[in-house]
């Protein structure tokens, strides 16, 4: 049965933010996520589009979880991917089904300060998930997490670590102890603190770095110290992310 | 003066590994790369193609250094260029006009195991200029250095971190006693080890890890640790080998 043209718009436009935010749902690709989306509670899976090779598999699972689904071909999967290789399956997500409450002193949290870049975003909720920081805060200017390339960067992580669109400021207002950590090229060296049971850790923007209205309300500034015969100006914002989440959870384990 | 047929040609052999190898020169592009590699002298410069507004500004440069140089339009610069938004200026580089000895016990080195991510690599050359590890040795199945992903994702840090193509076995048949250790799920805390001054850390390849035949020279496995709650299977190659160097060094700033 072939997709209706309907269908190819309505699946299109969900590759745009716009419609996303229009329509509270976006797409998510590829066996493994699809999959574990499936197997999980938090996030509804509205329909499911997939290759006769992927269905062939994975057919009783959509049917146990009443899971709508089409049987599409390799050129309808062409054109309704966000991707340049698609991978066997599509899913169209719906918002999450309810929020969890956040309690904000019981771990860290990672705040990005307008990060720009998908693949950044995307890692840094990885390196939340390997570490179990419970949740990332995207501040105003930030990539959306239903980015496909975000979600992609991910490797499935979005789904256990919580995403909060919030400013600093707000949470500070409602929350004025919690200690805000923010990365800065002349902070004090974070293998050398004392961390925190919980707290705030800013990732400033990729070039940019923090915001002078967020530097405002950071209490402690933390660096990545660089040995003597260092060359590089910096380090890549997801590569910084895991040194100072290593650091936090350094022999808690 | 319009750039001949003949030029554009060579210049997008160049994008090719085969005519890189064959001419032994390659492509850098960027107004930061070029005006770097210009004022370093391990690389020869050979030629400099470049828009006039960058020619204003730098032609003393190239004059004083006694470089041939081009001026191009936009639409020359897209056809000779790797990228998909180019940078006002690409430059022919020569390879290294001799190679450094290298003393394998005066500091760390890594190996890479067959990395296939030009992303990661370039990244990973990044973190070595950042830490201060003098060279990144590239192993069996890599990732060529002067493929333009790699070159762009270093920041202009292969103009100071040594690239060396080598098979393990190679190096370890000539330093017997060197320290090998690699990255492993299984490996002890490296954050609880004394590391030793010297040594080689291996990173495995993205998808696969480390190599078997390699694992067979390996003297210290060893791991970043996952906090109990932790859901992500790993961490991306880039971010891992941060973690591991920010753990040797660590303290010794």
């Amino acid at each position: 049965m072939a997709l209706s043209k309907n269908t190819i718009k309505t699946l299109t436009a969900l590759h745009r933010k716009k419609f996303r935010q229009k329509y509270n749902n976006f797409i998510a690709e590829g066996d493994k996520i699809v999959g574990e989306l499936i197997r999980q509670r938090h996030y509804p899976v509205q329909e499911v589009f997939a290759l006769p090779a992927w269905l062939e598999v994975n057919e009783p699972l959509l049917q146990e979880n009443s899971i709508p689904f089409s049987t599409i071909n390799d050129a309808e999967l062409r054109l309704i991917s966000q991707l340049t290789s698609p991978n066997q399956v599509l899913a169209v997500v719906g918002q999450p089904l309810e929020e969890k409450t956040v309690d904000w002193s019981d771990n860290w949290s990672l705040y990005l300060d307008g990060l720009q870049d998908p693949g950044n975003v995307g890692t840094i909720l990885r390196i939340a998930d390997w570490f179990a920081i419970p949740r990332v805060i995207a501040g105003p200017g930030t990539v959306e997490l239903f980015n496909a390339k975000v979600l992609q960067a991910t490797m499935g992580a979005f789904l256990r670590v919580q995403w909060i669109t919030q400013s600093l400021s707000a949470i500070r207002s409602n929350h004025p102890t919690l200690p805000i950590w923010a990365a800065d090229m002349a902070g004090e060296d974070i293998f050398k603190l004392e961390a925190p049971k919980a707290g705030i850790l800013v990732i400033g923007n990729e070039g940019q770095g923090v915001s002078e209205q967020v530097k405002a309300m950071v209490d402690q500034q933390v660096a990545i110290i660089a040995p003597h015969g260092s060359g590089a100006e910096s380090l890549n914002a997801g590569v910084a992310t895991g040194i100072l989440c290593a650091a936090l959870r350094r022999g808690r384990a």
